[in-house]
C-alpha cells in the first residue's frame, strides 16, 4: 500500500532513519558478556543430529531507528519475544548464514574464510532493506561467542561448531514497508560428519514445475525465504524415493542447485583430461563458499596445490556454463559422465547416485566409498584445510582467545 | 542437507506425523476465552494509521506433531516467545490473510466473503508445507474474536477493523525441512480509509529488473516471502518519486501487479463500451478477493447489479489477459486509455495517475475527485457491499454474537 497517503501520515517509504540524527553503528568492543550459571552437558559426539542441539550461549543485538545498534550482549541461550505483528512474522525479512568452527590440531578454534560469510550477509541485508551493519564487527562478536564456546567444538575429524548468524525484522506493525528494527543474533549447534555411516550417495529428483529461483528474483542471496517454498516439493521427491530435489529452470531446463547444495558435473575429455562444471553466477545460484573454494582448489591443482589421489598426468578445468538435463543424459549415454556431486557448507562435498527426471533416470557411475576420485580429492583436501591441518592461502583464520 | 543421511538419523523428509497415532484437529468450539483485565482506549478514527494500533484481544493455537491441534485461545494481544532457530525466524515459513470487519447499518459486525480468506490460506499453507488446519474452524474462532472486539470496529463510514489470521513455522532446529511445529494466530488493527483526504491518484515506476513472481514460484500464493524481496525495490520506487513498484515480467514486459495490490486498466472501445482489463490467474498473480469481487461485479453489470453513476448504454467487458508495457502506452498514444486502478483489502480501489517506465512517463487520465468512473462505481458499491448497506450474492456475512 502506498504510505505516502496512508490515512494521510506523511510516513517515508522504507527506513524512517531520522537523518539529522546520528545513530549508533554496530561496535563489538561495547559487548557486555554475561554467562549462563547452567553449563549444558555437551552431548557425546555420536548423538549429534544436526541442528537439534544448541550451545550455552548466543550474541544478540537490537536495532532501531532512533538509536541505532545497541549493545552486544553474549548471553545465555534462549527465547526471543516479539510482538505479533513483527516484520520477520508477517513479511519474512530474515537474513542468515551458515559457517562452521573447527579446532586445530594446536588446539586452536578456526573458522573457514569467514569474511566471505559477511560479505555475502551485507549483500542479503541490503537485498531486503533490512538495517546495515559493519559486518567486521559482526565478525569479532563471532570470534569471541566461539572463543566461549571453544568447548563445543568437537575434537574430532569431520566434526564442527557449526554457526548460524540471523537478523530478522522486528518492526512490529503490519504496515507493508521495509522493517527499520531488526535483532541480530548467533548462535551454534556442534555437528558430526554429515555422512556417519560413509559417503553414501545422494539420488535427486529434478523439478521444473515449482522453481526455487529466477532472473531478478532473490536466488543469489542467502534469504530464509528462499527455503520455505521448497518444503513441499522436497515433500513430493521423498514420496518418490528421493533423498533431495535438483532444481531446474528455463525452457531448456538448465540446473540451478540441488537441495540447499551447489552442483557439479566432473565429464572425461578426448585427451584424458577432466572438465569440472558448474552452473555460472547469473542472479539464480547461492554464491556458495565451498562452491567458490572448489572452483579455486580445482584451478590451482596440480601447480599451487596438489589434490591428493588424483593421477599426475590428468588435468583438471574448471567450467562454469549451464548444464542442461539434456547434457547429462548426453554424456551419460557416451559414458563421458564421470562423477556428479553437491557441495555446501554442511556436507562438504557429497556424491550423487542418481537423477529421477520425468519418467527417466540418470545413473551416475558409482564410485567405491561414495565419492569418485575428484569429490574424494575436493573432500579430503578441504577438510584438511578446515581443520588446520592444511594451509591454504590463509583460508583458516585462528581465533585468538 | 539429506535429512536421511544426516548423521545417520533415520528422520522423515518434511512431517514427521505419527501416522499410527491419531492427532487432534483444530476444534473451535474447544476455544478458552481469557479476557483482559485491562482494556485499552480506543483512539479516534482520525487518529488510526493503517496497522499501527492493534485490539485488546488475539486468537492463537498452537500445532505440535505428537498431539496435533491444541487448545484454542482468545486470550489478551501480547508477545510470541519462541526459539531463535525456529522455523519462522531461519526459513520464512508463515502464511498471512488479509480481512476486514465492518459494521452493518443493524449494527452486526460483517465480514466480506470470508470463506475465500480461509480457502487461499489452505492454499498457502499447503504449498509450503505448514501444518493443515479445517480453515472452517478457523473462521468460527475469528467470528468469535470479532464479536468480542465489536467495539474496535469504527462505525463510522469507510472505517473497518482489519483481521490478520497468520500462521508461523515454530519447528525448533535449523534442519532444513517443513516445519511440523506451528502458531496459528490472528489480531485485529482498526482501520481508517486508505484516503483519508480523498482519493489522490497513486504513481508507479515500473520494474523489471527485480521480479515479484515467476512461473513455478510462489506468487499465487499469500505467504509472508512474497513481500520482503519488495522493500528494497520500494525504496528505489520512492527515491525516483514513485509511490510504488508496477512488478513487471519477462521478455514482453507485461504486468504481473502493482505494490501489493492488483491491476486493472479501462480502455475505450469503437463501439462506445469499455474493456476491464486485468492479467489473467497464471500463478505469478494473488488471486486477491477484491480482484474476483470486480470481475463479479463488471461481470454482473448492468442486468444483476447496477454500477452506479456510470452511462446506462455503456457496456462493460472483462478481460483476463496479459497487458504489456507496450500495450499500456499504444492506448495512451491512441487516447483509449480511459482509467488504471488498483485493487485490494486495504484500499479497496485506487486511482493510478502515472506510471514511470525507463525514461518515459505514461500519464494516465485525470478524473475529478481521483477515480475514474468505473473505479469509483465499483468502490462505491464494494464499500457497501462490504458495510451491509447493499445486498450481492450473499457476499457480507453477519456475525452472530
Amino acid at each position: 500500500m502506498t504510505t505516502s497517503h496512508t490515512n494521510g501520515a506523511p510516513v517515508a517509504n522504507g527506513f524512517a532513519h531520522p537523518v539529522a540524527q546520528k545513530i549508533a553503528e554496530l561496535d563489538a568492543s561495547k559487548v557486555v558478556v554475561n554467562l549462563t550459571q547452567n553449563l549444558k552437558t555437551v552431548p557425546p559426539v555420536e548423538d549429534l543430529v544436526f541442528g537439534q542441539t544448541t550451545s550455552d550461549h548466543m550474541v544478540m543485538v537490537s536495532y532501531n531507528p532512533i538509536t541505532g545498534w545497541g549493545t552486544p550482549e553474549i548471553k545465555p541461550y534462549g527465547p526471543i519475544s516479539l510482538d505479533p505483528s513483527c516484520s520477520v512474522f508477517q513479511y519474512s525479512t530474515s537474513v542468515f548464514e551458515g559457517m562452521k568452527a573447527y579446532v586445530g590440531p594446536d588446539g586452536t578454534p578456526r573458522l573457514f574464510r569467514p569474511e566471505m560469510n559477511m560479505a555475502r550477509m551485507k549483500r542479503s541485508v541490503a537485498r531486503i532493506a533490512l538495517p546495515a551493519f559493519d559486518t567486521a564487527e559482526l565478525l569479532k562478536l563471532i570470534k569471541k561467542l566461539v572463543a566461549i564456546e571453544a568447548r563445543w567444538i568437537p575434537n574430532v575429524k569431520g566434526h564442527s561448531l557449526y554457526l548460524r548468524p540471523t537478523i530478522i525484522g522486528t518492526r512490529p506493525s503490519i504496515g507493508v514497508h521495509a522493517s527499520d528494527h531488526a535483532i541480530l543474533y548467533v548462535i551454534c549447534c556442534p555437528t558430526g560428519p554429515y555422512f556417519r555411516t560413509g559417503p553414501k550417495p545422494v539420488s535427486l529428483y529434478a523439478v521444473g514445475e515449482q522453481v526455487r529461483s529466477w532472473p531478478g528474483g532473490t536466488g543469489e542471496f542467502k534469504l530464509s525465504l528462499n527455503y520455505a517454498p521448497t518444503f513441499y516439493p522436497a515433500q513430493l521427491a521423498a514420496e518418490k524415493g528421493y533423498d533431495q530435489c535438483l532444481w531446474l529452470l528455463g525452457q531448456d531446463q538448465h540446473v540451478t542447485e540441488a537441495g540447499a547444495m551447489n552442483f557439479f558435473a566432473v565429464v572425461k575429455r578426448d585427451d584424458g583430461d577432466l572438465d569440472v562444471m558448474t552452473p555460472p553466477l547469473d542472479g539464480t545460484i547461492l554464491p556458495g563458499l565451498t562452491r567458490a573454494s572448489v572452483i579455486a582448489l580445482v584451478s590451482a591443482h596440480p601447480n599451487d596445490i596438489l589434490l591428493p589421489h588424483l593421477p599426475p598426468a590428468q588435468k583438471l578445468h574448471v567450467h562454469e556454463r549451464l548444464i542442461t538435463m539434456a547434457d547429462l543424459f548426453a554424456w551419460s549415454d557416451a559414458g563421458t559422465l564421470a562423477e556428479i556431486f553437491l557441495v555446501g557448507t554442511a556436507a562438504v562435498v557429497a556424491a550423487v547416485g542418481r537423477v529421477g527426471f520425468e519418467a527417466r533416470e540418470l545413473e551416475a557411475p558409482r564410485h567405491e566409498g561414495g565419492l569418485g576420485p575428484v569429490a574424494k580429492a575436493l573432500f579430503d583436501r578441504l577438510t584438511d584445510i578446515q581443520e588446520g591441518k592444511f594451509e591454504f592461502q590463509g583460508w583458516c583464520v585462528p581465533i585468538d582467545a
